[in-house]
């Protein structure tokens, strides 16, 4: 009988922790064997998450670090900023790590000066975008933050061939990505109808771009990042505008994709412009590559799922290299549309 | 090895018909080996259902009705009303069929009084709603209207025990109901921030209704159906307000919905109000129960996912009981929320 | 020159204190000279409401009642249910008072029952629908519910005939209704694409229809109304499914609603089923009305938009009945659509 | 007696011709005389408009150029693209005229080679920006497209200082600005919970922003402009990614767009991020600068209702400045939020 990995869930209320649960039960090697929670300890996973009702039986627990690692193969930590690393030294000790939250993606110098935290963890961690690093053979797994997937992977093939001078990633993101709290932006009367600007020349998450886009090239100094919420709950959308050192073709550029993403399952090369349906509740993502002719500009249009490619779906996808499944397993569905 | 039901699709451009091939994707026993569209031959099913790219090598095909009964053991007829009753005698030849449009849900007479066309084809098909029927040992299964569906489930436990004396059907129904083809309806401007009332008292969904509900009583002569659009794609939420011929203590209410869903995985019975994300996706049909103190009414709310409860995923449901799966293979997934 | 009204608003930092701020900006006869707020003391109303920028330049105040009366013609009292009755007996002392919350619409002894508070005032004051009553010489009017006012002139022209036996409302709203506030209904995650039933059977609406539609015909006892919201900011649709004693045609039932509200300048009959844009940020009551052949039930469709016919628009035209001005002073626009 | 602008409106029948119609039922100086549309000759203005049920009396006529000059002083040409080349030459013989298409906003050379049409009428017209030219005096103004008033308007300080190297128009448009027609884009099914991206390069309205940011300063080259439709029926949202020639102060910046628009009533700098409720139906354009500490970048925001300051209450605040009212008469409220 196949073996299952036993899979933990630390933080399992929120919107990353409940997509954790909804995709790993389309997942046929890994199981869910303990969700934890402070707040709903003992209350049924599905009270907490309507959707899941009859498809789990799971409580969530109020289980101590060691409890949690001594149960599982591989715990995902879906907790807020600044919590994991308080978490993630105990429990490498007796298993794996995925960490959903921001504290190991960065340096612990650029993390504090970014998050305004203090740092108490200088350990390593692959940074889990398994498209551009081999995460296999990692005890722990920094996973990428949702604006920085779609941007990362809209720009890294030009970045890599050094080919950039300047480049402004113009996000739109559904409002699932600020969480499921209740707040002034998310309310109905203000979203719907809407698109809210934020964070125009600030948002954390430009350091993230700004890391992995220089370790392609060190060169690149103007990386201009501005977020925006749309009135969608799933989904963002990047348009990379990038500024080329030559004009290239259209023929040339898209090749240049290509080759890049061969043998990448996840990336779809698109002819027509794409947009969220194609890979909502799916961990595509889909590029789409046009030329300016009147500028040295390429315009690569980027979209996923921020809670699955931009989050669980990755999380899960970094799983199963980490256990040397195929990164498919659980994971090949298209989006729900329409 | 494991033999997989190989799978025709007769009209797979539409909404139902990419429903089902979505669907399909997940299901472990059955495959899709045939997609017939006159429009679309020869083109990748994945240039029309852009959200089932890489999922499917497929393309439509304008086959003949021989040709696709010769390939597959089960066909999914997925085609205007009327067209299917000039296909369905030939299929049925040598395979077995799942009628997702209205041809079969109603005794031909009715059906002609109803949708103003001729039957040409006099034979009976099991009406598929599988909490209801035993569709298992029939090869035709005449797929349920989407309306009908919520509807009659809401309503069947208390109609079985003919304690019903009329019964108001308000539904709400996401648009894509409506279909692929864009209309004044669902021009953007007009559906959005809005909910738009229709054929108030004529739709012709009243008749499947009807038809199932005197089944169980055919004493029960007061039944009103009025159907809304809401600015959604999917989804039916459906308020059932039935009156009784005794004032029913909730206990008992529920207590009824209890046995009588004893049993049927897709029912989940809820103790708050449902809604649509919980289902959206998903095959599942939430139904909740109130009692109104101050007159003989008790107000049930059913939601559905339109396209897969309402349509494509009963359908597969059907298909396991034809071929003796257990009901839920490939369907047994929660809502897409948030 | 021509004398304006002088108008105070106290509670205005909510959805109805800034719709009276935006109608009233359109009115040539009233001007607003206090706006009062604990909480926003000395911060410029369009600080709060931010569409307002530039078109007024008052700042809130935390005025005493009396402040407030000495200053105006006429105060709106809009504050939640429960505070004006602690207000209205001082400001009318020396000012007229519209009052847009509940306070006043039901006899002190109901009140009590329904919203679970004590009265402390047991003045009467006339229910402020003014095409069902003349609200002139009154020095306190009680601003309906937003669902009563979409509901009662939905069946006021049969109920006013007696010809009713039973009637269920089943109205849609805007979640504007739910105020300014985020919850964990309005959080745009959980509302959009989605339409949520509530208080089934219990909501504190109900007493007012039953109140006013009943002193239209007190045999009239099984009056159902089920409210929901739907994903749209602004707005009411009610279906009113009216069950008559005989059964009427369409021709007699259309005649009996235009021989109602004739001169009634803001009722609109409609030929075609309305719908919210129509009404968006008007104070029009959109009506159309069909005959059910099949059982003796009339569906009429009201729509208005809630914040303003079935509010702050009704208060102004209340006002305006009040002075003895034309009611559609500063009111005669159509709907903002598309 | 005051003597009212006795306007006419050539093609009334879409978007643009009905928010005419809606804005001018403010206008105390102005009243419409003439609608004319060849499909609803006849037909009653509120049968195709029926938000202004009871608000307009007038029919659409099938009327000759020089019936509608006659009776008017001034006419809006509210027709497609090509087609006002052939009607401003007759109607300019007896009246004046602000054409609402593309056919004079451009040189006939630039035109012709942008829209692909042969232009036949080489006069010039004013471009209609009230708060950049001086329309007054002027019998033909070329009232400008939505995308450019939005992004010019965001742009122009800096422009006019020539202190831009390159800029970056990112904008997101609600989909009215696509027409009344239903297209595949315009189905609710794929707009709603989406964004999409088109025309990432070739958009026809960068002619016209090219041209206005080049008047300012011949030497800025690198205009760049990505539109985007998002679900949101009305409003422009531009992010406007300005590039300075040397890096300056947030103070700095803020002063320069100060002092620009000193003035002028309808711009309102804002110190939050603006979005588009504050704008609905009204013809505020909304502006807010930030400056990023780390690229020599202005991210400026600026946000429009594109039916109104983006056409049709900008064709008015320009016929305004054409008779010497002032320019804000009937156009001096604000936006429709919540």
């Amino acid at each position: 009988m196949k073996k299952m990995i036993k899979v933990g869930i630390v933080g399992g209320s929120g919107y990353t922790g409940g997509e954790l649960l909804r995709l790993l039960s389309f997942h046929p090697g890994a199981e869910v064997v303990a969700v934890t929670s402070r707040r709903f300890d003992g209350i049924p996973v599905s009270s907490v998450h309507a959707h899941l009702g009859k498809i789990y039986d799971l409580c969530f627990e109020n289980l101590s670090l060691g409890e949690v690692a001594g149960r599982c193969d591989v715990v995902f930590t879906a907790v807020p900023h600044g919590s994991a690393m308080n978490m993630v030294p105990e429990l490498l000790d007796s298993t794996m790590v995925i960490d959903l939250s921001a504290d190991y993606r960065l340096p612990p110098m650029v993390f504090e000066q970014v998050y305004g935290l203090t740092h108490c963890d200088s350990r390593e961690a692959v940074y889990g975008i398994p498209e551009l690093y081999d995460v296999a053979g990692h005890a722990l797994i920094a996973n990428p933050g949702c604006y920085p997937t779609g941007a990362i992977l809209a720009a890294a093939p030009l970045a890599s061939e050094r080919l950039l001078t300047s480049v402004v990633f113009d996000s739109k993101s559904g409002i699932s990505g600020a969480g499921a709290e209740p707040t002034a932006v998310s309310h109905y009367p203000n979203m719907a109808e809407n698109i809210q600007a934020y964070k125009l020349t600030t948002h954390r998450h430009t350091a993230e771009i700004v890391q992995e886009l220089t370790r392609f090239d060190e060169t690149l100094h103007s990386i201009c990042f501005t977020p925006h919420i749309i009135p969608s709950v799933r989904g963002i959308l990047t348009t990379a505008h990038l500024f080329t050192k030559k004009q290239l073709t259209s023929e040339e550029a898209v090749h240049l994709y290509k080759e890049f993403y061969r043998d990448k399952p996840f990336i779809r090369l698109r002819e027509n412009v794409p947009s969220l349906p194609g890979v909502r509740g799916s961990n595509f993502c889909d590029i789409h590559i046009e030329v300016d002719k009147a500028t040295n500009r390429v315009v690569v249009i980027s979209v996923i799922d921020n809670l699955v490619k931009g989050a669980s779906g990755q999380a899960i996808q970094n799983m199963n290299k980490m256990f040397n499944l195929d990164e498919v397993t659980g994971l090949w569905y298209g989006g729900l549309a329409p």
